[in-house]
């Protein structure tokens, strides 16, 4: 069995990357999420072991000493990472796993799995960034002009990700993120087996 | 207007190539075929100016020496080549350009628009491909011979190009070919411009 593929949907908090995710894996049986450690706090609706799974400080400083995230980064205060066991197995038993992450932790990602597929979600543009950030209503007004300046330099990142996909809206913008996985199962380095087979058949 | 992509389709004579670009262009509009000159006969329902300009092989040697093609080749003792003004035209105006061409052709194109993306038609297997050569008809015993080695050759190429595209069907394989298409419009290089905006906008 091929290994699975790796993609990382990423981009500004807002941009719209979650309701994207939920999507596609709606759509799309054959993806899997990674679902991802937190320090913050639960949302409304947000379920422990699916959404996030939802750790003390504590615990979540332990496991990036033991080294068992594949990223981690801090943001507004709270940790957020990618458990590395589960992703290990999901992509050896050749399943295709979302990860829908910061774009600081993409960046670590990125150094690991240079094959991992990068996406970066951009939102229809910057004053609907800030409205849908504001719009959460979950933030403080500090916390909100934080995001904005940390979504400004996030862009500056841009061009080390292989993909952009624009939340026009979520339907198209799904649409587009199925294509890209479709087609990056095509891309030669992804088929190597395929190709052996054919010319040793000769 | 922002220029247009050149996809190349290529691979082995009779694995199905002209086949699925005849597809893809009733299904997508936004899609131009490249028209190619030969020197071959015509075959059988070919209309000159349409699936090929009809050259005499005098006119066709003219216009090597002019540099008037992207790339050409000899084929089986004939001339195949994609005349260099119409396709730079298309691309200009913004259209995604499609060139059904041989190996051998397509690796010239490489080194003149690295920018272009590269496809690999696959034929369902080895035998498949002989019998659909054997099939067409048109072609001597030591023709389909020499075809059946050239393909060999061929696969030998396949590390060139970025797609393997598996002609199982030709429905399947012309949607995927659609899927890469897609992805491609959406590859952060091709992107600069609204990137730049984005950036700029903050």
């Amino acid at each position: 069995m091929s290994r699975g593929l790796l993609l990382v949907v990423s981009g500004p908090s807002g941009a719209g990357k979650g309701t994207i995710c939920k999507e596609i894996l709606a759509k799309r049986p054959d993806l899997q999420l990674s679902v991802s450690a937190t320090t913050r706090k639960p949302r409304e609706g947000e379920v422990d072991g699916k959404s996030y799974f939802f750790l003390q400080e504590e615990t979540f400083r332990n496991m990036i000493e033991q080294g068992e995230f594949i990223e981690w980064a801090s943001f507004c205060q709270n940790y957020y990472g990618t458990p590395k066991k589960a992703v290990e197995e999901q992509l050896k038993a050749g399943h295709d796993v979302i990860l829908e992450i910061e774009v600081q932790g993409a960046m670590q990602v990125r150094s690991k799995f240079p094959e991992a597929v990068f996406i970066f979600v951009l939102p229809p543009s910057i004053e609907e960034l800030k409205n849908r950030i504001i719009g959460r209503g979950t933030e403080a007004m500090h916390v909100i002009e934080e995001r904005m300046e940390r979504a400004k330099k996030e862009f500056e990142q841009i061009d080390k990700y292989n993909y952009i996909l624009l939340n026009d809206t979520v339907e198209a913008a799904t649409e587009r993120l199925s294509a890209i996985i479709d087609a990056e199962k095509l891309r030669i380095e992804r088929n190597e087996e395929t190709i052996k087979q054919f010319v040793n058949n000769k």
